[in-house]
């Protein structure tokens, strides 16, 4: 891999709604004054026709690549932690997303707290935060908002979306909502539905958030926030994210620490220190109330909807329709977004007609792998961004691979 | 399967501790008023050989066969829930665990909240609640009291321990502690140490009641409980108890309840609806203090530290130089303890030179299948258990097999 991208990177703000064109939520509340955070690496190339969205994870901002090192208005939210970009090993000269060829954009989600409008926003109405005013977000609508970043950005048609995690399941509904706007869909780690072990999860961490002395309903701004519960929510979905294997390992270093007094409970383990201190460690640089708006959201998704169709055979004809291709990757060790899940989305795409490459990688570090190891997805990503470009509008002929 | 057994069983109730013969708990705390509440079927011989002591699983109490309509001082806490044996199939004549030749005992826990001496018991030093005051209780004490109520009973030897699920980690303590007074270990669905995903579910359990608004510390007697927090850490434990489609198939039937409104977050799934019904129906039968203490057990279990041995092979060496046998059951849809798990426990049995039976069941019920389906386990109990009774001391030879 080349060097790491170091140089600092600015957060960009748009205006998607004003007093004339508000943005609707999917659950029927209005907005006139909503904001994106994002990022953008590489330059737009005259035809505009060289753009990348990507989609974050649940935790993840628009901050994918380099060194950012404050975000206006944001103070000690945006800890140390965060000022390297998620994604910095994939995005950059040469790398998998090249920014010496692409122009890649990245947007903090609608109801996040790295700079989008979200609950920790000013309510102009109170001039006071939203808290738990700020309307539910929908999948639909964090990618309606960002297709409306595309069009303050004059990009009518995307070369590719591109997500992990949550962020796949994005993709999912970019293609099946805007299938016009995009070429080339690459969903990592993800799937195609919320399924019952995700849902089971992800409703504990709703009630671990919401059931913590500190949430006041939500309203918690102004006093101490809701800590314990976010970061046992954290510590419910880390052991989803990272392989028991890693957890072993990476505990081991850790002290058991008598600093951990719980009110009765006596951490005992140091598997418990280093989950306990993953979860306050998060609890430093993310929102409560946002992170329940994620979940929520992950609860709720449902593309057939999103996309008005009725079975899942619709929603993958809109793709073959539009001339998509995917390119799905799995992760052998993930129990996150299972590599069933995958399996489903592929079979389901090549039952439609959609021309789908499926890989699979091996990896040690379960669903976190699509953070840590470019190099087991780069040369997939690089070959199949290159080749929709070299090929054109006659991608879909498979003689024209290089 | 022989009709239910439903003629009325009384629970007694065993002074294990005396002002001049107090119960030294592992943590070095003594107290000299301790109980435990227990229940027997069958009859004893008289050469008291025919006994079988039954260790119950996290949630479960010593009512393991018929009815049992009230526990004295129990009142509210004994909901018709638990009214019915959690082991009547396996219990009673002809079953897998005979009465006609077996004498059965099942004792509550030491820490429980069924009757035995724990958190909710009278601390005659205040005439309160002992509450988070009640000493904390290793599998090491539970063992050791049971052992006690054995002396009480006058049985010296048991013909056999049998526990599933945490009752399977007790079996083990009670081989290698008090190796002389079990001939056939019996561990269903159990396994040899508290892994990594256990320890980290545990542990999730732990934060959720202790940071309920209503824990207090463990104070909450004469005020509101912690029910979210202990619903939401019996959730997290049941979603490892019960296979996912199990979970599903049973969620079909449960209406998306507009009552579950919490804090911020609609309830939008029957499966969040039918999971918050499961937490809330535990809450009103169990003690949060209670569940803690198991989960502390649990988090803390510690085998060769209780047998006082060093190594793994030598708390095995100890089963084979009593002359044990073990009968180990695996269920292949586990996900709360592995088969891995039986695996290596079987292993480690073989390399000790300990005569171990091992079966897999097929299920598709997951942890749960223990409690549901008796014909998986009933033909190699009543086997195992009566294969001992017929060759008395020379059940080592394989000869005598009948």
């Amino acid at each position: 891999m080349s060097s790491p991208h170091v140089f600092p990177v600015e957060t960009k703000f748009a205006r998607i709604a004003s007093p004339g064109q508000p943005f609707r939520f999917g659950c029927g509340a209005e907005l006139d004054e909503l904001v994106l955070a994002y990022e953008t690496h590489g330059t737009l190339n005259e035809e505009r026709s060289n753009a990348i969205l990507v989609f974050h994870a649940l935790s993840g901002s628009h901050h994918a690549s380099g060194i950012c090192e404050e975000i206006p208005g944001l103070a000690g939210r945006w800890t140390a932690e965060c000022h390297h970009g998620w994604w910095t090993p994939f995005i950059g000269p040469g790398r998998a997303l090249d920014t010496d060829r692409f122009f890649i954009i990245c947007a903090n989600y609608l109801g996040g707290c790295y700079g989008s409008s979200g609950p920790t926003s000013l309510n102009p109405a109170t001039g006071r935060q939203y808290g738990p005013d700020f309307p539910n977000v929908g999948t639909g609508d964090v990618v309606r908002s960002q297709a409306l970043l595309l069009d303050h950005l004059g990009i009518e048609k995307l070369h590719a979306v591109v997500g992990a995690s949550i962020g796949g399941l994005l993709t999912l509904n970019f293609a099946t909502m805007f299938p016009e706007r995009v070429r080339l869909v690459v969903s990592i780690a993800s799937g195609l539905r919320t399924t019952v072990l995700t849902r089971l999860t992800v409703f504990e961490q709703v009630i671990a958030i919401e059931n913590d002395p500190h949430f006041r309903g939500g309203y918690y701004y102004g006093g101490p926030a809701p800590e314990y519960g976010l970061a046992l929510a954290r510590m419910i979905s880390h052991k989803t994210f990272v392989h028991l294997d890693s957890i072993e390992r990476r505990a081991r270093g850790e002290l058991v620490q008598s600093g951990d007094q719980l009110a009765w409970y006596r951490v005992g383990h140091n598997v418990e220190s280093y989950m306990l201190h993953q979860g306050k460690k998060f609890v430093k640089r993310f929102d409560a109330n946002t992170y329940l708006r994620i979940c929520d959201m992950w609860l709720r998704f449902d593309p057939l909807e999103d996309a008005g169709v009725q079975y899942s055979h619709e929603l993958f004809s809109i793709s073959r329709r539009a001339g998509h291709h995917w390119l799905v990757f799995s992760i052998d060790s993930d129990y996150c977004f299972y590599p069933e899940e995958q399996a489903e989305l592929v079979k389901q795409l090549e039952q439609a007609g959609v021309p789908a490459m499926h890989i699979t990688v091996h990896s040690e570090k379960g669903h976190d792998s699509f953070l840590l190891e470019p190099e087991l997805y780069t040369p997939h990503l690089a070959y199949s961004l290159r080749r929709g470009v070299e090929c054109g509008d006659a991608w879909e002929s498979d003689d024209a691979v290089p």
